[in-house]
């Protein structure tokens, strides 16, 4: 069957577009000597984790619990968790994993470092551990080298707990200031630093510009969007999904609704610099997908030389790939614009 | 165990309110004899169409093919779908529902009305047709009565279709105004109008001024969310579904981060005067939650006079209900703090 003929809306991917994907990001980490650690919540598929390990990642990155579940399932034997997992209740689950992989967890702050020694008790195994440091991003992360080093205390040679190095994301320019301080301050307290992990793929072609830094942790990458291309890192050749949808009314000669709405594409934006609307119409590239219902995107024609019939297939560049990647049950695997197969999103919707 | 007890995020929903918001909208509609046709699209859940239909609903409605015939194999009898549906890979899939269940559809244009009567065709079976009018909304719909008109007449008698009437979404200032327009136009053309079907949570305690409307359809009433407490149709204790959260991170005085993002509480907004942000937090109700990443809330606790520690869990009022419930594989039902029992979300992610 031909991927235009598929019922829609349908995310639909293209093989030859990941795998070039996959090989180039591969080869600029070889070429820096950086090691690549691809974030699977992009994806969230087990054959494509496999495949980047095949390619010579040295493991994955998970967001959440529940995806390092699947993928250790899957065989991926070393997960970098990059989040804070916290309390009570994720002490089994994180425990259930660390059986199974090669754990590392990155955190910053001491409860979070309890709940996975606990962890590490409970699974009888060691569990790495990243110090988190903010780099200018504001999200999470220690703010000061002082404060990592305290954490770092904590888990160097705390029983199961293994202290492996930094992490943090995207790498800002607080990178280099911060890792400058804590240098001689570890080097001082005798605690080894193995690995600094930074990530983002809107700056993933500078990662080697990042002194100090070991390794690298993408997601984006694999499949590129309207953000990527917009930040200048991808061109619109390497976006590797699409969505593919169809014009199902046409009330007035400006106006056109598609039947993806925000439960298909989302409802993440693009900086405005990159441009308007919720996607990027192949077909129409003048065209602006104004406004998203749930299930209708609403489509301003003002600006087109030619418009859609109703009935007529579209191709929508998402503006954000990784949440539409985790609205759709199953993607579409095609080549050369035949399907290959329909693949589930076997880590969708695991946000604990 | 506790609902506050569950590992996070997770939403939970409260069955007392869910029934006292269920017979508060029958009643209102019994009072004012207008038929209730409640949006599945909301809930996604056969339990919860089932318990609408025994307090009174004449019918459901679903948005796509796909949430139909979850809910006719979940013996839905009576069925709205209030999408145009469009396309040779929708002939087979409706004429599937078809045969199950009394189904009508709404549509705003012959392509679609073609695609329905082939369906009908395949099915062997009636299949019920409202033509949508725009009243205001600007999304769908037909922009006159001749237009209406015209594809009514496409409609009426054409083998196994049958027109039964209008649809529009959600009520606006046209509403009317058109009917007003239409009635003579088919009082002449001999087309009787059986249905006019209104919608929308937001302007629901108005429906009974809508002169000719015959029955309501409305989604959101089940839970209730931040918009429509701010659009004023619900009290704060009407709502029925909290995003149980933890703060994983307090990186600074003012900064909390929770591990609920846009993949637990989508990237949807409110409109500027109901409120900032990503969603209301019970606990610290003057908290911002001003940025999520895919698994991260940012908070900003700046106007708190007490602040959260991590690991202490707050509940969350989404913004818009709808696609949170479609964001997760399953909800967890609770009465007076205690779970009952935790449903698959049978129709979730049902875009086709």
């Amino acid at each position: 069957m031909r991927v235009d003929e598929l019922d829609t809306p349908v995310p639909v991917i293209d093989l030859d577009r990941v795998e070039h994907n996959l090989a180039k990001m591969q080869a600029y980490c070889d070429l820096h000597g950086l090691k690549l650690r691809p974030h699977i919540k992009t994806h969230k598929l087990p054959a494509f984790a496999r495949r980047q390990l095949e390619l010579g990642a040295v493991g994955i990155t998970c967001q959440k619990i529940g995806e390092a579940r699947v993928m250790a399932e899957a065989g991926c034997a070393d997960i970098l968790l990059t989040y804070p997992v916290v309390g009570a209740t994720k002490v089994a689950p994180l425990a259930e994993v660390a059986a199974r992989t090669r754990l590392t967890v990155a955190l910053d702050n001491a409860v979070a470092l309890e709940t996975v020694a606990r962890a590490a008790h409970l699974a009888g195994t060691e569990i790495g551990v990243l110090v988190e440091f903010d780099s200018g991003d504001g999200r999470c992360g220690v703010q000061s080298a002082d404060e990592a080093l305290e954490l770092a205390r904590r888990a160097h040679g705390n029983g199961p707990l293994a202290f492996r190095g930094f992490m943090t994301y995207p790498h800002g320019p607080r990178t280099a200031p911060f890792l400058a301080a804590a240098r001689p301050l570890f080097e001082a307290a005798g605690i080894p630093v193995e690995t600094v992990s930074i990530g983002g793929t809107p700056g993933c072609w500078d990662a080697h510009l990042v002194e100090g830094a070991t390794e690298l942790r993408v997601g984006t990458y694999i499949y590129h969007d309207r953000a990527t291309v917009g930040a200048g890192v991808a061109a619109p050749e390497d976006c590797a999904l699409h969505v593919h949808a169809t014009v199902v009314s046409r009330p007035t000669a400006t106006r056109a609704v598609i039947d993806a709405g925000s439960k298909t594409l989302s409802s993440d934006r693009v900086a405005a610099a990159v441009g308007e609307g919720y996607g990027h119409i192949l077909e129409y590239p003048d065209a602006v997908i104004t406004r998203l219902n749930e299930e209708h995107g609403v489509v301003d024609l003002s600006d087109c030389d030619t418009r859609p019939a109703i009935g007529e297939r579209i191709r929508i560049l998402p503006n954000h790939v990784c949440v539409v990647s985790n609205l759709h049950d199953a993607v579409v695997v095609g080549r050369n614009g035949t399907v290959v197969d329909t693949w589930p999103v076997a880590a969708r919707g695991c946000t604990r």
